[in-house]
């Protein structure tokens, strides 16, 4: 395993030495069709739980080819629980976010209607995609868990008392996300936690209130300027994990 | 003034009350023909220098318009001094660098030919369109300056000596973002700044070693994944804006 393997894929099977695994259609096309991979070649795959591992090809046709797992190259590692709850924003930038946050390394998406919502419907196999192809570019052994759209009160309803809510509001009263992340106890940043981001134009003001009135949430402030949403989010995301996450 | 106005136009000319400011063909049509906005209707305009300015259209043609200058709704803000110095990438992906840079509010992007970089053209022109369209959507006053691309060597080579370096490099050595930039000195805070991001594959060795030879260098670490370019530079930006920049 001395030259880099330049594939990685995310299938979510068991994975032990000497293991075949059968793969997609789509994964088959993609590794002969699209790669041009042969028998032999060399490709990386990672399930979410355990680690990273060699496979090589050993069988390839048109629409099948199967692997078979040599050996492991990276321990599973354990990773922040962060989720991103976030209204819905137009196609092209909700993908995007689904990739960045990905790359950022939030564990749970969680799509959340807000009364200024206008996207009506949001398809969570395809942010689901995302993820999966962000995971397998930026390396992470992880796939974030996608969870279908709920409304904000419900979830506010139902909001773990444990999982901390880091409230990114617009009017400016919250302190930096720097100096309100460092002035954090250490128990607090041990918890799970949440960053909060809503739609274009913002949450409104019934909506901000009952954020504010949970006992989990810290409002932080992202500056001066009119952040978009997908912006937003990145920013809190990187904010965040600098200051308690795994970028320590 | 009390109608919120929908429309903001980054217009670089004097503004002064009841001046008369005659418009591209380009802004004429985005008025008339993509906004519908007949004489009457209110437009902001900001130059980058004077604040904010309400105005409204004193005469519209499909190829020619003009606004009378009727007052300020906004002071010049001053704004922090943080360049962005970034190898080029893509085109869909430079495109959307420049306009969340903007929009997180850097002051002057540079390109900067590396070893590794790809791209061997880029469009400043296009940048800067980028980043004035960006800046009008996110209530900015000013637009970035974008500058000619440069090479590595030469831009290190020519560095001012009070210009810090916020340097994102990709081995991990460098401790967090949030807490290198937390214990900078107050003297260090009130430097100009730039953040400088690699190409995807990152800086080669001895141009990673110039750049942690340099004085100015602060050396940062954005975790253990692999951050796209367009990731680490928003990242950046976000961290530093918070722990130093005007997201106080």
């Amino acid at each position: 395993m001395s030259k880099k393997i330049d594939i990685r894929l995310y299938i979510d099977t068991t994975l032990t030495i000497n293991g075949l695994i059968g793969l997609s259609q789509e994964h088959a096309h993609y590794l002969g069709g699209v790669m041009r991979k042969k028998v032999g070649a060399s490709v990386a795959v990672f399930n979410g739980r355990d680690g990273e591992w060699a496979c090589e090809i050993a069988e390839i046709k048109k629409r099948a080819a199967t692997l078979r797992v040599i050996g492991r190259i990276k321990e599973q590692a354990s990773e922040p629980d962060l989720m991103l709850a976030f209204a819905p924003i137009k196609k092209a930038r909700i993908d995007f976010m689904a990739q960045k946050a990905t790359e950022l390394g939030v564990s749970h998406l969680q799509p959340v209607f807000t009364r200024r919502t206008n996207v009506e419907r949001v398809k969570s196999e395809r942010l689901y995609a995302n993820a999966i192809e962000a995971a397998e570019q930026c390396e992470r052994l992880s796939v974030p868990k996608v969870s279908e759209p709920t409304k904000l009160d419900d979830l506010l309803a139902s909001w773990p008392s444990e999982r901390m809510i880091m409230f990114c509001d617009e009017d400016l009263s919250g302190r930096s996300a720097h100096e309100a992340l460092s002035t954090l106890t250490d128990k607090q940043k041990t918890h799970p936690w949440a960053i909060l981001i809503g739609p274009e134009g913002g949450f409104d003001d019934t909506e901000r209130a009952a954020i504010r009135a949970m006992k989990q949430t810290v409002v932080v402030s992202l500056g001066p300027r009119v952040l978009r949403a997908d912006t937003a989010a990145m920013a809190a995301i990187s904010l965040w994990q600098s200051a308690i996450g795994d970028w320590r």
